[in-house]
């Protein structure tokens, strides 16, 4: 894996606080070009979730990037959202202006099936929502993990504790069956899971760094990150955050950062009536043989880099 | 908790060589009363493994003890066993003479409730091999948690891999109903998963100065743990060997040795595909509020005392 001269990228999201710092991270950088933007439910409705994409967008500099609307519910089960996690309008009840554009005809599905077709061996998909989308995605275009160069997924908890169940992650348990169908599906994939996000936070000194960024983006997003902290305070027991989402776009845009992995492959428990949507690899020191393609769990990153990269983008 | 001058010990087991071990460490102790063992199937046989109990009691000098012949197969699912492991007599392949005594006519489940009522609030049960006979207990005397002092468990694996699935260990996932039935039912009760055993090895260097002892018990015992050892080799890449059932047998007549445990309810995930017989607790900073009274899972003992101990039991 080496760091590249231009990346083009599909974003799948559900804006979201920590969506927002990720698009932030993306934006700030010349030579990731972002081809579309897919939203989905998740954090919030999926009419709220693309509404803030676009927000987003114009807010961090890139108003032409396509929108696309995506999925309003999970594959098979009711969906559920968190709006105790990123206030009632999914950015920590800060206002932003109504945005100029608007969605884009196709769906979220249709578009990232469209860009990997257009790019062949050449796009990057972040999804750091539900796998909803992504799974649509496959069921249109079932050579999409050969189309696609990469996947980096935020999701999952494989030898640590969950965060909405003692075995259960956010995105992964919004749609279990969507996120099985995709570490089915045979892409080169990166897990950014709970493994490494929540031991990789924005401190309460970072988080003070940015109040002193001068400008929009730094204000607002702080403003969004002051919500967040206010609910991880209640986890940690101090003011810091977990950065989901942005520690994804970072290994999705900086995999240099990305210091340690383990290989396994990846499923997700369908059924289990304490364990269902768990992300269950085999650990053991000789694990079974399996025909499932591994993907790369990241454990340990550069976190002082990473954090200084993230202000950097807010700059 | 601190040792106590006089245990009294019911220990449930399916020697199995580290059973075996688990009896040597408890028959050496003068201060440790076992006024009962049941058998369960498991690593063979249940008639196997009651044979073996008696000739195990007999080789370390209680052949006083009586034997119940407790569960041929577990509540629910259909009986799986461990030849692979333990050798095709359970013992490693290493002929023992034919005990002189036989089992008493109670089953295991009865002389368990015979001996807790008898001895109320006196009773430590050492339960190392599937929960079948303990479940069944419980069903004959609801009490039982009550009436024992303590329990402690050799089994499942709780924030580590399993050994016979990715998350599941072989004593719960051979009987996960009974298991489940076990942690639901409010016992005193520390729990010795792979967790601990799994780093808690006897060494290549240990077993050679088993091997120097001199005397029946050690040369027998060796000798059952050269297959034993052979059978880690392919697991840890090293001739050394977990003593699952011996350090459980530690921690309840030397409690002084458990350095580290943390506190948490704990169940058994029954309908899940990938992870039915997983022992689940919920290890989230702020976990849910539970009903279900709290386990002692052991994370640390001091490894060089536990084999210091195990070898004076065996000269």
């Amino acid at each position: 894996m080496s760091d590249r001269e231009t990346t083009r990228v599909f974003v799948d999201c559900d804006p979201g606080i920590d969506d927002a710092v990720a698009l932030a991270y993306l934006a700030a950088r010349p030579e990731v070009e972002i081809l579309g933007v897919g939203a989905v439910f998740g954090n919030n409705t999926v009419a709220v979730t693309a509404q803030n994409a676009l927000r987003l967008l114009e807010l961090y500099g890139r108003p032409e990037v396509p929108v696309a609307v995506g999925a309003e519910r999970p594959l098979v089960q009711a969906p559920r959202l968190a709006e105790h996690v990123h206030g009632g309008n999914g950015l920590g009840d800060v206002e932003l202006p109504d945005p100029k554009g608007e969605p884009v005809a196709e769906s979220a599905a249709e578009l990232l099936v469209r860009l990997a077709r257009e790019n062949p061996g050449e796009l990057d998909v972040l999804a750091v929502g539900p796998l909803t989308n992504v799974a649509l995605a496959i069921g249109l275009e079932p050579r999409l993990p050969q189309l696609v160069r990469r996947l980096v997924v935020m999701g999952g908890a494989v030898e640590v504790a969950g965060n909405v169940g003692s075995h259960a992650e956010a995105n992964i348990v919004n749609d279990p069956e969507a996120a099985e169908a995709v570490f089915a599906a045979g892409f080169d994939l990166d897990l950014v899971a709970l493994d490494i996000t929540m031991k990789t936070v924005a401190t309460a000194e970072w988080l003070d760094r940015l109040k002193e960024v001068p400008g929009d983006r730094a204000e607002r997003t702080s403003a969004f990150l002051d919500f967040y902290a206010e609910f991880y305070k209640g986890i940690f027991g101090l003011r810091q955050c977990a950065m989901h989402d942005p520690l994804a776009a970072a290994v999705l845009a900086d995999p240099h950062l990305v210091t340690e992995a383990f290989e396994a492959p990846v499923r997700v428990e369908l059924t289990g009536t304490l364990t269902r949507g768990m992300t269950v690899a085999d650990r053991r020191p000789r694990p079974r043989t399996d025909e499932r393609r591994a993907c790369r769990v990241v454990t340990s990153v550069s976190e002082d880099a990473f954090l200084d990269l993230m202000l950097d983008a807010l700059r």
